[in-house]
């Protein structure tokens, strides 16, 4: 970390500054008046919708990470890097790809769309979560937008495929990527389990802020980009009955599953949430309150039967494996997404070729996010990016200056005892 | 907990889906149109509003609860589980009723209503917190939601009573039922209290999240059903400064009350928003930023003195163990609420029968709420619903899989000691 | 605290509401109709940037300061105290000041401009946190924001000067009143550090919670009170990217200087914001984007050098002992805005009065604080406040009833081992 993680940083940032004065100009009124079709971009209708998915992305995500005993700091730290550096990046490839090279100007919605961009490199990042360097992170944010973005313009632009709430284009496409890039950096030794590859009490409740930010703001997320009126409505509507539902059978199956009938906190933390992913690609269809609930039910289950049955088998057979288990709250919501779609579609229209495009954006998003993820893994094998170790996994204090005062302490010093590891008295 | 409470989880999932089918529609612009005299309810305006009371409700009333030290897991994640399915419940019931029996169109007011249905239950759970099982909360959630339904329908639509931030209709509600089922379920080995009913250093400050959450956004509680224009502003504005001098009086009577004049979390936690649920019920009239400070004020201070005295009273004379003493944050507000209504009323008009209205509602709120709420204490005192033994109370390893390392493990691990409770090494 | 505080507090309150009931009125549709040019006050159209800002102040504010492990509950308890009577105070004195002294009206604007003054007092408290006492505190308050509303009517009604995100009015200002008491308040014998003073690893955890949620909203900060249209709409995008801009460099510079290039959380919790700080004088000018993040990196970057070499010589050279390091987050960056927004204005305009006005508007911002402050300071330093002893500093036991039971002894618990802490068996 001396000296290159430094300059990578500074150097990527230089870079943004160059490229945004080559690319990004404001929306202005004369703008506006030349394109008298456009609405002005500068209205901040859509700001309210923006600022919950800004929580979700920063505090959201970087808070459900939390919940490993030791790798606090990294989560929510490394989640913060990413995502700033992640949002710059996104508005100029996501920028470039649709002004075809121009100049162009940005708003909110242009906010909304990088903020989503730095979503797909988030969700990989629990995928590798206490197994990669900073150096590494930064990397995987430059490839991984990249690809998402070209995958992207694909699927709505060349294939007119539908997906509002991005369950194919950023979650299983984050989920699919990260597992591709945990696969290629798997570590053998760490495939019995590591020391520090645990959560503790209170790990688990930061943990929960992540989780409850992301739940009760998924609305947002699946309807800021929808088209204001019916269909931002009934995207608002169906995300919220979705995730309802998910959290009762969630609750139910992981009850079901584990010994004695206890809940755990793994699935309370991740599947609830996978009804948001579940719905989010039909989330402004016509498709009926009930349906959105039988898509969220379906996906809560799905969800704690992968994190029960699946995440371990990838990690065994597989050598693929998933620290926050993304597959199980990511990827196979995202394909139960893209299901949904083809299902909701069907049943209004008799076009085949509707259906086939859904099918396209989900196999492309699949695709593109395995071969993207494979490459990206080979760049970030290579022993230069400081690694961690292998006993050294999960632990902040490889790359953080961590407190060496520890709860014990301080508590044990209110009741005056004498304490052998303070360093001054 | 090994079958009955998935079973019954996903037995009332089914139920709200089927339910859900046969009732609950989008509203279209056809609807809208066919009753030219509505506004359209698939307008987002509401959006931000109903965004504020969803974190109150999910993050808010989450947290506050977790200030146990060793109950945060259950305080967080069973009140997403019932305000989940209240959410779903809420909405079929409130519908139903309003409709008559006949389908109904669902909109974002509906959402918002939704939400504060499940608030009377997540009051009540906090008076029983620590002595329950889930599948007595799940019932409890059924059974409250469908009282409460009938008596706001009664108090709104057969009283004209007015009652915008529900002080009667949800805050005190909510804590006199939570009253009554726990003076049913009155344990009393319990009565000199219990080694896990403490709170520790960091559990305190989780339950600030909660606080400050429903602090921060308490005005929008109290406006969002409010009607839009003046009345609104003025519920907003009422709340932010009934709220700031409930703070103010809250913290000095705190200080007065306690030894050597400290500070005491608990009234932190709790009192400084009772000026909130206080001034709920007149928070839209016209009744002067300085009178709304009145009432802040004196909620703050009730408040405290009820945490003080009532409380310790209600465990020992009256045999209700209130956990979270909702009593004094939203029974003896709620009441202040209603009476402030009639003051503010009679300062306005001469006529009595309004005045007579809002007495009526405040009575049959508590009314109903106590016989609710003896009658759902009954039902769950059945001893078939997987209750927690005296010893396990307040204790999330009854119900969930609880982490076994230990924050003092993982310190001392940092300094590289010898740990025996360390499954690997 | 015994009587003095609660006293104090309760007269402060009564104060408020005698105020309030003398100078404050709603707005009403006579007023407006009254005033056709006025608009319409009693919009809620700000009222979703209002909510952003109230999250920053109670939230935000409040757990960036709870990173010190022995001082959470000041930090969180405290900060609400003194923003609860701020907002109420600095309503009344800005109000007073715009009326000439007459009778006024109130919107959500002035919500917004009540919340804003109350974050100078913060940003002050942040200077001097663990080393005072609430009554000292509720002093600051009064006083600081009185000296701060004469300065903003200063510089924004008598220099005209352009200070959208108050980073010189709210920033610079509060920083150096809160240096400069903290300067006449210097106790020589913490000089060398405090037992106390040092965060443990979840202190951190929760610090974070306040430094993401006050950099996700802070484009609202920014935005809140700029002329609606195009100049809040760039208040917006310049504050979201120079934001991200000052992440990178920040993580950047914090590796550089720290040994084995490990990232400071203390950088992490701070740095990260000056972005926000720094833009705020010339968020609403049409400066570019580039531009923003170019003032964002410098910012980043002098924050981070701040901490690492002008803290340390602040406390042992001038004697002031600054416990958040503020000047770093707030005083430095707000300079910076001051400066950014005299090059901005000098590229687009040849007019030297302009430029004028906002070098005046800084020089008074700090010249009023330093002069301010050392006032204040000789009135805190009267020992008849309550202070703490000094080996009773950065402890909340002083004014707070605080748990007995410890993290440790909670797990030991659940092990079954004995402890001999426990108070009850």
């Amino acid at each position: 970390m001396r000296f290159k993680f430094p300059l990578m940083a500074i150097g990527l940032e230089v870079a943004m500054i160059i490229l945004f004065g080559l690319f990004v100009q404001y929306e202005t009124d004369q703008n506006v008046s030349q394109q008298p079709n456009s609405t002005a971009d500068t209205s901040i209708d859509l700001y309210p919708l923006f600022q919950d998915v800004h929580v979700m992305v920063f505090a959201g995500f970087g808070f459900l990470m939390t919940f490993l005993r030791k790798y606090g700091f990294s989560s929510v730290g490394i989640n913060l890097l990413i995502a700033s550096l992640g949002l710059q990046w996104g508005t100029i490839v996501q920028g470039i790809l649709h002004s075809l090279g121009e100049k162009f100007h940005i708003g909110i919605k242009n906010m909304i769309n990088a903020d989503f961009s730095t979503v797909t490199v988030l969700i990989s990042f629990g995928a590798v979560l206490g197994k990669t360097s900073p150096m590494q992170l930064l990397i995987m944010t430059i490839l991984e937008i990249a690809v998402f973005a070209v995958n992207e313009y694909l699927v709505l632009k060349i294939f007119g495929a539908s997906d509002t709430g991005a369950s194919m284009t950023i979650h299983a496409f984050g989920a699919y990527f990260g597992l591709a890039v945990a696969g290629i950096l798997y570590r053998s030794s760490l495939r019995k389990g590591h020391l520090n590859e645990e959560s503790v009490y209170h790990s688990d409740l930061f943990a929960m802020i992540g989780t409850l930010f992301l739940w009760i703001f998924w609305p947002s997320f699946n309807s800021a980009i929808a088209e204001a009126g019916n269909k931002q409505y009934r995207a608002i509507v169906n995300t919220y009955f979705s995730l309802a539902a998910c959290v009762v059978i969630a609750y139910a199956f992981s009850s079901l599953l584990e010994s004695h009938g206890k809940l755990n906190m793994v699935h309370v933390q991740n599947a609830t949430l996978a009804g948001g992913v579940a719905i989010g690609t039909c989330a402004d269809m016509e498709i009926s309150p009930y349906f959105a609930m039988i898509v969220g039910s379906i996906a809560g289950m799905v969800s704690v039967l992968g994190f029960k049955f699946l995440t371990p088998l990838f990690t065994t057979k597989l050598r693929i494996h998933d620290t926050c288990g993304v597959h199980n709250l990511h990827g196979l919501p995202g394909v139960i997404g893209g299901l949904a779609s083809i299902v909701a579609i069907a049943l209004e229209t008799a076009e085949t070729s509707a259906l086939a495009m859904q099918a396209a954006a989900l196999a492309s998003s699949i695709g593109t996010a395995l071969v993207g993820g494979v490459i990206t893994g080979l760049v970030l094998k290579t022993p230069i990016w400081g690694q961690p170790a292998d006993q050294d996994c999960y632990d902040d204090s490889v790359y953080w200056e961590v407190p060496m005062r520890t709860e014990h302490n301080h508590h044990f010093g209110e009741h005056g005892s004498h304490n052998q590891l303070e360093p001054e008295a």
